[in-house]
């Protein structure tokens, strides 16, 4: 274990490396010839352009003007100066929400740090168990956590010993007081104890409290954002899925004539989703159009036959309604008394459609669900086995049988050393990198029908990995399985003191991890050194038109299903370690605030969000904030029942049932607003809009509105040779006015 | 432990008092005087009237007929006569779906018991275990039990120590012999656990099959109940809860604006509810109404005054709808984007609302909830200490202190050892007696606002209570809190294990159980001894009109908190011991069989149930059903790794999994039909009823329909003086009207 002084002097060496990527970073952007990676979304949207050809040649890829680079962190009040208002315009609602979370992370964190180190630090501090025992290995960080207060019943069997050793010194004035002083040094680790309860429950009210308003305000934003927002086709479309097929009538009849009976005044019209059956074959076609230009005519052979075919047409429907009322009661309300068939749902906005998944019976829908629910045990529970196979097959033996030729280099001393070494960890980083990719695998293979949905879903099945094999796992040695087993064997109540008890221990470990992990990480994060390279090689070799430099630029997007479970991990070490060792939390609160900056600049600057959600992630977020603070009580009660204070776990257990009431009372009082959409706001939105605009031709507007982006004239997916030049033209230019 | 001969002499002698009951029935119920307390169903419907008067005085009251004797069991095919639908015309959807659950008992259980009686009774029967360990008081149920089967570890063992023997006696013929003989032994033990772990699937299998066509079944009745209703007001109205204040309009006008803005189309009319402010008042009106008539006039006054007074207006409202389709609409949707204001439910029928609860704040719901949860788990765990205080009063000494004058009596010998054997016995009784009327009070508490809703809510908090006190209680010695104590310091895997080990054993006390708790009871429950008594005392003492008469008639009804509960222990001992110890299936059988006739009869002849909803319990019964079947497969999982077969455990592993995928399925598939009516469905009915009624005038027939009992005209609340004479002969009239 390290002491204070190793801690800083890493904490120091990690700011360096963290402020090394920054000064970095700020002299790379400065470069015109990187604008294009540091500023996209500008270039996305219009407002900026490539670099003028007039001037200098040199100026065109490098900034000579020195005085900018005095400058270099004035990126940071530039992204924090944009106002929330202006930012949700800019970036909308999903961005603004999601830096939210870092902000909630100080205003959590922030004030249990305060409160921690003028309360709990001192007396932590003021314990003497670790000084007492000379023997243990225990450093400074140590002292100032709970790991220093000492063990109820040592005190108290001393206390109950003294009047024996009273009795045998006969009472001395000097023994008296010695009784008097024990008596009092008990009742002052007691009262240490019950500082730490009293703390724990202080810190667990003003968690709800914070998190309490955060949900109402981010409520409010998402009713603000919905009601502000201008006509968009999905406020009067209704996705229907499980349309039961029809023997005499079309797919297309069927569902006409479905709603024109059921929903007789306010039907509009519908479009059923192409991609069920044809869902491979159209993903071909675009790779191949991007790739090879003899294609671009077959292509166009089998869109035309896929638009004449019956048999692709999936039984799944973009409904439209007249008004915005209707499509809320049609989203919110059950059609057959058979809920399998007939399923409706709010429409997720076209971009943000999920079309493969459209058209999964329900029955296949729940098996699938089951398979992955089974597949994501297995995955937490038992990865490490086929990552040990692979590592296993590729050693040296194995590199040398499947590739002879390099085994004259392979032999070398040192490459055999550093294959050696690295191999196994390199096996399991890349594991780790395809994670993500895998969960997103796993989550379409459930059928979710939006993008959105499957964000929220990934990252849900990345936090319990995280949980299972990045906290516990570093706190317990072992695999996961071992874990498992080992926590099938022991007794619930055990599970909580084992893990509890070495909590203290594993401080420094954590602090260390969230300084290589998070904090290099965001500095790693804003450099964006992937993308710098790609565009720099793409430019080089591929680039021949503006629009190819246009296709080069990946402006990426806040990968939610990655970052947020990540965060989360973050916030449970903060609040596992608020009442047991404070000193972990200015570390955590460094990386929320830097990632905060980060973030909020990537968010004005870099990232092109695929699509717009409204901030429907929210009580995902906040229910596995509470996740993390159950856990940290959990913990903090195993813990404390391994000093042998009977009393304190019955006084910590109200405050798990408080955390799941709390729980229940927020999702009954905010989750709807993130779900469904009020007939009243509806019926507010349709009266203004028909007050304003009386002629609007609603069919015409929605005409296209829901329509698989292959089958789209100016979609991006569109192979460009295939394009009338006039439509090319009239492409740039809408993407160029600003 | 009893042998199977004690067993059976245990079985004939409940048999035989069971049999003395049915006979006492049979008697009691052909005489004339009796009628009112065997038929109340008739007499309320009408089609019975008390004995004619004309005839012998003695045959009034006595039935000299001694043919009709002879047929004394002639009720039971009687009961069974009548066609289903019939039933549900004559009794309601609510008790046809009821012993529903008792014919799904011998649907499940019965195929059960053969299976396990042709395949499992001769494995067992065929293991030697028993035989071999003499010193073990065994009996011959458990010959027939699993526990006759040989532990696998031990033959294993054997198996293992073979070589070396055969090793030291040189290999003869013989013991090669022994040696193959002993692998046989080996694989046929294997064998016997592998048939066990194959017929746990095929049970539960089989339950599945059973409960997914019962459910589909229950379903469509459900739905051809709701198609083929007449029109009732519940039908057009959705019950509006929590509105919000509104500083410059009465609450009735604030409803009515709300729904004419958010439903121009549909909305009809509203009433509010009384009761909330007033509610205490009310009911006192209605118990001295009905006591003491001077206090009739100031009722009224208090009646005009509840009327008038705007705050007694309590915040919640039945808003009726032009067309089942709107009220449809607008149960399932939510109005406001805050979803603690306007709730909205389909309404309960009248009948079945429950006032008071109608007007509690939503965060007073879930703070009444929370706290109702704990009180849950203190009454299920704690209960004993109480009532061990109460015990500990009610003794000799208590008694005497506070009834000096007894103590002359109580000091008499035999007085007194009776009081010492009886009295803490009598006190847990009382408190059993009392129990479901604590759990049906805190369930009101909760604030559930149909009587429907209550009862439901109420069976499930007893039958956890009888899962954890009875079921578990039995099994494991100690109270529940000590159980729970045990069960939080051991393994979770030790748990299934601890119980499972045990449940062999139990079997005889089970089966003793069923037969005087199951049977017997139900022998008691057709006698109907506690409403006999009570209707001739009435009759004796009270009875002086013939309206007295009809009030002093008690039907009672289905009392489905308190019986479901009792019919899912029932279900759980068939399923955990169908694949340990079959024998005790035939006690089940018989005793859903008998329940089933003698319900059939009760629902037919006596039961008047206070309201119809429609068979809403059934996603409650196949959920703890499913409980049920859960719990056996993991008991069995704990009872075969006790047997040191390793992979039996693995091997059953995916049993639970089925079963909560089942669940999910099935919810997912059923549940609506009970909770939602479908717009399809309300369309349907509506465009029927607008081509058979165009001129239906539905505000008019709306008008009444939801308002309290007191202030209804012609309710049974209604204290009889206050009525003029006319009206009180037509409501005799319509009762009597065939």
């Amino acid at each position: 274990m390290a002491n204070l002084r190793e801690i800083s002097v890493s904490a120091a060496l990690n700011l360096l490396s963290a402020f090394a990527f920054l000064v970095a970073f700020a002299i790379l952007r400065l470069q015109p010839i990187n604008d294009r990676v540091y500023f996209p979304k500008w270039y996305r949207r219009g407002i900026r352009n490539s670099p003028r050809r007039s001037g200098v040649c040199v100026t065109r890829f490098v900034n000579l003007d020195w005085r900018t680079y005095i400058k270099f962190l004035n990126w940071m009040p530039a992204a924090l100066r944009m106002p929330e208002l202006e930012l949700i315009d800019h970036a909308g609602l999903d961005s603004v929400v999601y830096i939210r979370i870092y902000l909630l992370g100080l205003k959590v964190i922030g004030p249990l740090a305060v409160l921690a180190f003028l309360v709990l630090v001192p007396v932590n501090w003021t314990g003497e168990t670790l000084e007492g025992v000379k023997n243990l290995a225990y450093n400074d960080i140590d002292k100032l956590s709970i790991s220093n207060v000492p063990d109820g019943s040592k005190s108290s069997e001393e206390l109950l010993h003294l009047p024996e050793y009273c009795y045998t010194v006969k009472f001395s004035f000097c023994t008296k007081y010695l009784f008097r002083f024990s008596v009092m040094r008990f009742q002052f680790i007691l009262f240490r104890f019950w500082v730490h309860i009293v703390m724990s429950y202080v810190f667990a009210l003003w968690t709800f409290y914070v998190l309490y308003v955060e949900y109402k305000e981010v409520a409010a934003m998402r009713l603000r954002y919905l009601a502000s927002e201008n006509r968009r086709p999905d406020q009067f479309t209704v996705l229907v899925r499980n349309v039961p097929p029809d023997p005499d009538e079309t797919v297309s009849e069927h569902i006409e004539h479905f709603f024109r009976v059921n929903h007789p005044d306010s039907y509009l019209t519908h479009q059923t989703g192409f991609g069920g059956v044809v869902g491979t074959k159209v993903d071909a076609i675009d790779y191949y159009s991007s790739e090879i230009q003899k294609l671009s005519e077959a292509e166009a052979l089998e869109r035309e036959k896929v638009l004449s075919d019956p048999k692709a047409i999936v039984l799944a429907a973009f409904v439209s309604f007249k008004s915005r009322w209707a499509a809320a009661v049609c989203a919110q309300t059950q059609f057959s008394h058979n809920p399998t068939i007939w399923l409706t749902e709010w429409a997720p906005e076209p971009r943000d459609v999920y079309w493969r998944n459209l058209a999964i019976p329900y029955f296949d829908l729940t098996i699938r669900r089951l398979l992955m629910a089974i597949a994501l045990f297995f995955l937490i529970f038992f990865f490490m086995i086929p990552i040990a196979f692979v590592q296993s097959l590729a050693n040296i033996e194995g590199i040398e049988k499947v590739f002879p030729f390099l085994t004259p280099l392979i032999e070398t001393k040192s490459v055999r050393s550093f294959i050696q070494g690295f191999l196994p960890g390199i096996v399991l980083k890349i594991f780790l990198i395809l994670l993500p990719t895998i969960l997103m695998m796993m989550s379409k293979v459930e059928g979710f029908s939006s993008r959105s949905s499957l964000d929220r879903r990934s990252a849900g099945k990345y936090h319990l990995f995280l949980l299972v094999n990045v906290f516990l796992g570093s706190i317990i040695t072992g695999t996961a399985f071992q874990q498992l087993k080992t926590f099938l064997h022991q007794p619930p109540t055990e599970i909580p003191k084992t893990v509890g008890e070495s909590i203290p221990m594993k401080a420094t470990f954590f602090i260390t991890y969230i300084m290589v992990d998070g904090w290099a990480g965001i500095a790693a994060e804003i450099l964006r050194l992937v993308p710098l390279v790609i565009f720099h090689l793409k430019n080089m070799f591929l680039v021949k038109t503006e629009q190819d430099r246009e296709e080069a630029m990946d402006p990426g997007c806040l990968n939610f299903a990655t970052y947020e479970p990540k965060i989360q991990l973050y916030f449970l070490l903060g609040l596992v370690y608020s009442a047991v060792t404070p000193v972990l939390l200015p570390f955590v609160i460094i990386f929320f605030a830097f990632s905060y900056v980060v973030f909020r600049h990537q968010v004005i600057n870099v990232y092109d969000q695929r699509y717009e959600s409204g901030g429907s992630f929210w009580p995902d977020v906040h229910r596995r904030l509470l996740i993390g603070l159950l856990i940290s009580q959990l913990l903090l009660m195993g813990l404390l029942s391994t000093k042998n204070i009977e009393k304190s776990t019955i006084a910590l257990l109200p405050l798990p049932v408080l955390t799941i009431w709390f729980h229940v009372y927020c999702k009954g009082r905010f989750q709807s607003a993130f779900v469904r959409f009020s007939l009243q706001d509806a019926m507010t939105k349709d009266t203004l809009e028909r007050a304003t605009e009386p002629n609007l031709n609603l069919r015409a507007y929605l005409k296209d509105a829901y329509v698989h982006p292959v089958f789209k004239g100016r979609s991006h997916f569109e192979s460009p040779l295939l394009v009338p030049d006039e439509e090319n033209n009239t492409l740039v230019l809408t993407r160029r006015s600003s």
